[in-house]
């Protein structure tokens, strides 16, 4: 084998804030070779409430800075940006490869074979109709239902993953799908594995939840090894965090989502 | 009288969001007579959980955008700003007035002649302390706690004002004010008065709710009154609204903070 056919550049991930950090920690896991040079837009979080035309300006910075780092593929660990960046984002940057989480949250429900399906993610995920139109294209005869839960990433953002403040939000979004379950639930934003546990017990395990932070891991390791892409595995993979704006609770939210300390966080700005 | 005497052009006033309507209705009510020019920097909201590094740049750029619209004073009606910022806009913008709502609340309190009195706010405004600085400058013998409350403004912002789930978060930030009231509770960001009614339900009656927006309202009347710098009484007041974004929601949540509809909401950049 000859060492051309490994690629030692940096991953690149985005989110607007720490959220997409769960994806981080998936591919920290799934590729245990590759560098990882995270990029949080903090000074900007939350972009699910803001329109398509800020998300996708906020997004092309984003890809514009990790690719001046170098990267070789960027990974869009951000629903939000998934849902009305994408096709903005192969235009605006048609050489590099970018992937989101929404495609892999997609096939994943798609291979547990269910028949109804509801997705929950922030407001401009669930009106962009992705997820809905991703499934559909597929098998035209599932019943997808889509459902906002607007509260859940300031919850995830201030820990407040297993409190009764927890369990009243969901009641205030989720209280129908409990009476009435459906077969799969995708959590499609980055910040809603924090509430894996809470919400198998809000469920009584009444449903499958599928989390799509660990669905792209998979999604980007059989890209690399597809593509030969991959570092070499020779290599011990290094992660680098940047962020727009450093809050005085930086590390202890990062920490959270990330499941370890996050060591060194960098104060970057995103203008040229 | 000579109309010399009057001066015509806008009240400026601008808020990270939509919180500061609070302040502008309150004005519109207290100053019939004033153009209203109000700027939501909806792009970057909230402000409350972000750097005071970030949050001075972000205030820079919103008082740059009012005196562009020729505006004769400016209202920092958003806690988190006036907390954090108003040296550093009193230093770049030497000639203009700038008014912020701590002193209005400030003032409030004073004027109560409570023993002890309880402030809530965002995150960044409990860290700046700017409250018990300025409490404790004219009155050292007063007691004074501050407790950061930093969920309230997305409760705020989803109109989630008097929900079992307003009713827990309450719990978790304020039980122990429940059970050991203070004299007074000053609402320390321009987001809580639509919690008033829920907040008097909370404690019963047991202290007594100081509302910034209306008495920062208060505060303008007399610096306009006292400086000639008033609109004439022959001319009707009209308001403008200015948001940097526009997303799905805006008309129904502007409504909530401002009490009526908000009519046209001008999207604009804060860029030159």
């Amino acid at each position: 084998m000859s060492p051309a056919r490994f690629d030692n550049r940096p991953i690149g991930v985005f989110d607007s804030g720490i959220g997409g950090l769960t994806v981080a920690a998936a591919l920290r896991r799934a590729l245990p070779n590759e560098d990882i040079f995270y990029l949080g837009d903090t000074e900007r979080v939350p972009y699910g409430n803001k329109s398509p035309e800020s998300i996708i300006r906020f997004a092309r910075q984003d890809v514009a800075f990790l690719m001046r780092k170098g990267v070789k593929t960027v990974v869009a660990a951000c629903n939000t940006v998934s849902s009305v960046a994408m096709e903005a984002l192969h235009k605006s940057y048609p050489g590099l490869p970018i992937l989101g989480v929404i495609e892999a949250g997609v096939d994943a429900a798609l291979a547990a074979e269910a028949e109804r399906i509801t997705v929950i993610g922030t407001r401009a995920t669930v009106n962009s109709d992705s997820y809905r139109r991703a499934l559909h294209a597929v098998n035209p005869g599932l019943i997808v239902e889509t459902l906002a839960c607007p509260l859940l990433v300031p919850l995830a953002e201030e820990g407040v993953c297993d409190d009764p403040v927890t369990f009243h939000v969901f009641d205030l979004y989720l209280s129908e799908l409990r009476r009435n379950p459906s077969d799969i639930l995708v959590l499609g934003c980055t910040h809603y594995p924090v509430f894996r546990k809470a919400l198998e017990h809000y469920f009584g395990g009444g449903l499958r939840i599928i989390d799509s932070a660990n669905a792209c891991a998979e999604m980007v390791k059989k890209y690399l090894a597809e593509n030969s892409f991959g570092a070499s595995p020779r290599k011990k993979g290094i992660s680098r965090f940047f962020m727009t704006d450093l809050p005085s609770n930086i590390q202890e939210s990062a920490g959270r989502f990330l499941g370890e300390e996050a060591g060194r966080v960098e104060k970057v700005s995103l203008d040229v």
